[in-house]
């Protein structure tokens, strides 16, 4: 299926500079798609530092366990990407086959399998075809020059509409650090996860363990709010890699006050990339940011900031550009949290449309209307009960979801 | 919007036939359907019983707030019904309407308005307009004649494409025993609530108290066992009225052998009409059932089965007539409950397409894609860890639910 660029995607991929210890190759398989890249190869500098979360799916996919095993061995040697079978639910040849993927990585970079992370995404329950990767190892004519960021980015792909990418550069203790990221996704997006595939990468001299607390921290309110379907992936994994080839000293402590421009930076690329997922969630034409505040506390303010980002009901009424606010209401009352349903205040942008459980006294259809014609759209939901708030990141549901995820396989 | 009669609809309304002791009237108001029966008046004899479930929301609508009192204060007068505005969020001036209606239709009933249960469904969040309703009640010839079942099913719906009606008939202690019941509902339908409207009546013999536990008891394998878009109506009710005019001696114990095959038949109706309702699902093609065993207890089974019916990928899967049970195993793996990856079993209908961590060895996409055309299908899922065994009904989504629900306003 021919997939439109997202109405909602960014103008252009970033310029992203090189991150001293990274090189990066990709390549065209040909295992599924014809004339794109659709394998990433990564190489880490021996210093490299590397933190990882992966998806909480119970039915993770094989690549997923062994990168999670990777990661509990401190592995730093380098990272292979393939797109268009997952490699999930394949039983212990699907193991077998992450192992072999392993090896012919391994072998190119010159470094041991077990040193190396596997992703991959694509299709569930088809065991994998490895004929394509072999030939591709067995000559490695693809690592005679080294890929852009917008390639790396490319090669990672499956239903997206565009590639994805972002980079910071902030200062450490004087020096000039540098971070750059890509990612993946579109469809099978919800949060409470370690959200489909992002890679990033910085040369900041950062200890392993102070960078899986970073990244698990900073996780929760970029990819682990967003949510383009409600459906958790069986292969999301986010990888953070640190080079240290940065001139600070090191850095290995949360409470080091060099590390707050870092730590602010980082956390700006990760919602930069989250954003880009949602604003090309399948089918979407508006990108919705969804505020609650007044909950008993801030998971309940996300338990009911989902409700209504994921409620089919509301997803549909935006896409029609209908101000459907009793829709909101009713997503409130769902999602089991408390709520003052006499205090619940509700504003779409600017707009004023519910107070004091009755329609707003100024309400205007009419303006309302104007308004819900941006392709970005925010709603506000007080619910009137305690200091608790949220901020997820969804988008609408409309035709286009249903085209590409009726035959996605075929 | 004109709506297509579901493809999923049954033949024909049944023939359904009288309850001693219930008295029904439905009306055109005008306030927002034309030429179409929209209020729905019925009077309960002065010796029934009534037992009601309601929505677990927790923005409840005006209406559902007083019926609730009306069963605490055992009211058995009769009953109200409107369509086209649920009177949901609508403060205190909602709270008021509902008094008034309750006026209203005490009047007309010759009983005390603190008497008469008032439902209604429809657009939330806009004020009721009592005009219409206090114009009909000051003539009140709508009550020449009476009305047939059908005309009641008719008087109470919204967005359905076809009236909904269920009837059965069974012995207690030698006497014959008359269940007829109507429902709406099309979409917000999600499970783990008292679902939609439903009015069921009897001339069965039984006491309150066992009457309210034996209808809270089987709406948990019935009505709150189905699914159509995971969206929590504010409004939804169900009450179930007996009018004790059978010939048999009162029964008011739960293990009275007597009451076995009431009870039976009473779950069949049940069953019978959430089905209608999920057949009348918004633009459903396919009435699905997902049966999830092997789980470690009964609700773990349950929320495993909802994670399947629920995911919008599952359901355009469905739609899109594709046997994708990836997508199946991504929702085992999403639900959060206890799963052995390496011993799930999935079937559709008659064929096993995954066991014990792979995709079957007879696996054959050709003979799976002809049972993919039928429009009911069976999805049956063993996750391998206990007991619990749960099923769930639900539809699939279409462009149709996106056309209905991108502008229900307008």
């Amino acid at each position: 299926m021919y997939l439109k660029r997202s109405p909602l995607a960014p103008d252009q991929f970033p310029v992203m500079p090189d991150i001293a210890g990274v090189q990066i190759w990709t390549a065209e398989s040909g295992a599924k798609y014809k004339n794109r890249p659709d394998v990433l190869l990564v190489k880490f500098g021996q210093d490299a530092n590397v933190a990882g979360v992966f998806t909480k799916s119970t039915t993770p996919g094989a690549p997923v366990e062994w990168s999670r095993e990777c990661l509990a061995r401190y592995a730093n040697g380098g990272l292979l990407v393939s797109a268009g079978n997952a490699n999930v639910f394949t039983g212990r040849k699907g193991a077998r086959d992450v192992v072999k993927m392993a090896g012919f990585a391994a072998r190119a970079l010159n470094r041991m399998p077990e040193d190396v992370y596997i992703c991959a995404t694509g299709v569930i329950g088809e065991p994998l075809d490895l004929g394509p990767f072999e030939k591709l190892f067995a000559r490695n004519s693809f690592m005679r020059s080294h890929a852009s960021w917008a390639q790396a980015a490319q090669a990672i792909c499956t239903t997206d509409t565009y590639t994805k990418g972002a980079t910071q550069t902030c200062q450490i203790d004087g020096a000039s650090v540098s971070i750059c990221g890509i990612a993946k996704g579109s469809g099978m997006i919800a949060p409470d996860m370690a959200t489909m595939l992002s890679f990033i990468f910085t040369d900041a001299n950062i200890s392993r363990t102070l960078l899986q607390s970073l990244l698990a921290d900073l996780c929760a309110t970029s990819f682990n709010a967003i949510t383009v379907d409600s459906d958790t992936s069986t292969s999301d994994t986010v990888l953070l890699v640190a080079t240290n080839k940065a001139s600070h000293e090191p850095i290995d402590h949360i409470a080091d006050p060099q590390l707050a421009g870092f730590k602010q930076a980082l956390h700006k690329l990760m919602l930069d990339l989250a954003h880009q997922v949602v604003r090309d969630g399948e089918g979407a034409s508006k990108f919705i940011a969804v505020h609650v505040s007044g909950a008993q506390n801030e998971k309940a303010a996300k338990t009911i900031a989902l409700s209504i980002a994921n409620s089919p009901l509301v997803k549909t009424a935006l896409a029609g550009e209908d101000a459907n606010w009793g829709r909101i209401v009713m997503a409130v009352g769902k999602s089991g949290e408390k709520a003052e349903r006499d205090k619940l205040t509700i504003h779409f942008g600017p707009h004023l449309v519910a107070s004091h459980g009755f329609r707003a006294p100024g309400y205007d259809e009419d303006k309302l209307s104007v308004y819900m014609q941006n392709p970005e759209l925010e709603i506000r939901v007080d619910v009137g009960v305690g200091p608790g708030e949220f901020t997820v990141w969804g988008c609408d549901l409309t035709h286009g979801y249903i085209d590409i995820n009726a035959d996605y396989r075929s």
